[in-house]
């Protein structure tokens, strides 16, 4: 492999041999309804509590990748996940469950990408054959532990999201052909000074723009490389403010090139404010929507751009500013 | 590079260029004082909130590694942290100030080891010339998250263990001779069914045991290759717990050859329960202690595992048992 600044370029062929996509009662009666393996009916997934309910999303859509691409034992070397439960639980639980070799890891919603990043590069480097990756988000779970219970009906502003109850995850492997991760760019942490915690898409749009400019500079392509450019969960506010970015830095593109995954998962009728979120939403629509596109020859080749906000409760009620990260992963279909 | 089951065996030579070790109060009083770059002389380090300290130390930490090896602008290719905070919260505020690309990882109290194992496998793999990883904790900020704000004076158990106030870096490059990062076993979550926050040695000692075993038979080395195996958190309830668990196992040692960070740390006189604790702990000790033996000559190869308790306050709280998971790194003094 090689890598140039923040970008690494893989060349031993790091593939997606599957991906799943799980959601809940939300996503279900979304567009992309036809993209997900299984829905749960509720935000507690047959379980007692929110958070287990989350444990069990993500559970789900590991078990399900190994109907898809069977494997001895559902053996794979290593399982690398995170989420946004605090300490990682509901990814350490399914580790436990897995009985896999475990690396958590955390880029809050840009988490699936830096596991898709790190497996690629694990593949490539000859750490391992067989890599399951995975991220999940529960929208329950995520609002009692960042804002309010649900129960106590706080109403918000249109610049807020709505955590999605999904999950996504996918088995890396080598193989010539197939969904192949061309390459990755790892962000760094942009910090513009938003302190609203009910409005991370403008928190996190000047990471996004960052990263897709160095993933651009690094790679030396231009935007029409791809078929999509795909964000994570700016949302509505958080996309406008990234094409304005975009355009400031002399970067000349087409606004139907990008995709947000946030704005893609709900109606509008649905009422999620700016958008989708959470770790949940980039890993389940590319995991499964995407991906199935991909499958189906219907596109070519995508960047996948998750995009994170590294605030906490208390890191915010202590006046900091909102930091955030973008990792890029570029897909593309060899046949 | 090779790898054995969940062991990674490195051969381009990663190398720790250079490390460090901050500490508190109560760490500058206790036996390891002389190995220790500084001492902040409160919990908050001069801040105004303990979290914020939280992030001063692992800042500290990182801006004297500049001072140890010096690199052009201070500018590593990437940085690679995690702590114990919500969302890892001290780690990203540090990589908002360095301007690194970022990648958040988590395995609790054995998230140093898991930063040093994927930043010699970066490093291996060509992913980068030089990475900056480090981890932290502060007993005051750890105490009001997991526990209880130590101004209530809760009593505890002997069981139980001391927050180390401590952080650690160190700068991963590539080189013939030096501190080599020989190898690395990542561990898989094990869970004997312990649901006692307030005994996590006994918790991560199975997960100690599991990774160790693995580490001797997938290198086929026996425990006499390396000066010392260190563990990093166990305290003296959950070392115990280890000898027996590795005995029953059949292997036969000489208990002197196993040394624990959370032991090392503090004189028996200091109240510290159990023992020392916390991200901070092992990377300090390592960081600093050891790797200062190993670089004088006094010591020439060391197997560190880093031993993480996955659980959270909820997680207790809705009565599941703790996970736990140890990931160790081998490392070698190359003349």
């Amino acid at each position: 492999m090689k890598h140039n600044g923040q970008t690494w370029i893989f060349e031993a062929h790091p593939v997606i041999l599957a991906g799943t996509a799980v959601g809940g009662k939300k996503e279900k009666e979304g567009p992309l309804r036809a993209d997900f393996d299984y829905f749960f009916a509720d935000d507690r997934a047959g379980c007692d509590t929110f958070e287990k309910g989350e444990t069990a999303l993500l559970q789900k859509a590991c078990d399900l990748i190994f109907s898809k691409h069977e494997i001895a034992d559902n053996k794979v070397d290593f399982f690398l996940a995170g989420d946004l439960m605090n300490q990682i639980t509901s990814s350490s639980f399914v580790a436990r469950k897995l009985a896999a070799p475990y690396l958590g890891v955390f880029a809050a919603c840009a988490s699936a990408m830096e596991g898709l990043a790190l497996s690629a590069l694990m593949i490539e480097a000859g750490a391992a054959e067989l890599i399951l990756t995975a991220s999940v988000s529960n929208n329950k779970s995520a609002e009692r532990q960042f804002r309010y219970p649900t129960e106590y009906g706080v109403q918000k502003p249109d610049s807020c999201h709505t955590t999605a109850t999904a999950a996504g995850a996918v088995l890396v492997g080598k193989n010539d052909k197939g969904i192949t991760v061309d390459s990755a760019t790892v962000g760094k942490v942009i910090d513009l000074g938003v302190s609203d915690p009910l409005d991370m898409g403008s928190a996190m749009a000047p990471a996004a723009a960052d990263t897709i400019k160095k993933h651009f500079s690094e790679r030396n392509m231009d935007i029409d490389s791809y078929d999509y450019i795909i964000t994570g969960d700016l949302g509505n506010i958080g996309q406008a403010l990234l094409f304005d970015l975009l355009s400031k830095s002399g970067m000349i593109f087409n606004k139907c090139k990008f995709l947000d995954c946030g704005k893609l998962l709900y109606n509008t009728s649905q009422n999620v404010f700016s958008g989708g979120s959470g770790c949940g939403c980039i890993a389940s629509v590319v995991y499964g929507h995407f991906l199935g596109k991909m499958q189906r020859g219907e596109i070519k080749k995508i960047l996948a751009v998750g995009t994170g906000a590294l605030l906490s409760p208390v890191s915010s009620k202590q006046g900091e500013s909102i930091p955030a990260v973008a990792h890029a992963v570029a897909l593309e279909r060899r046949c």
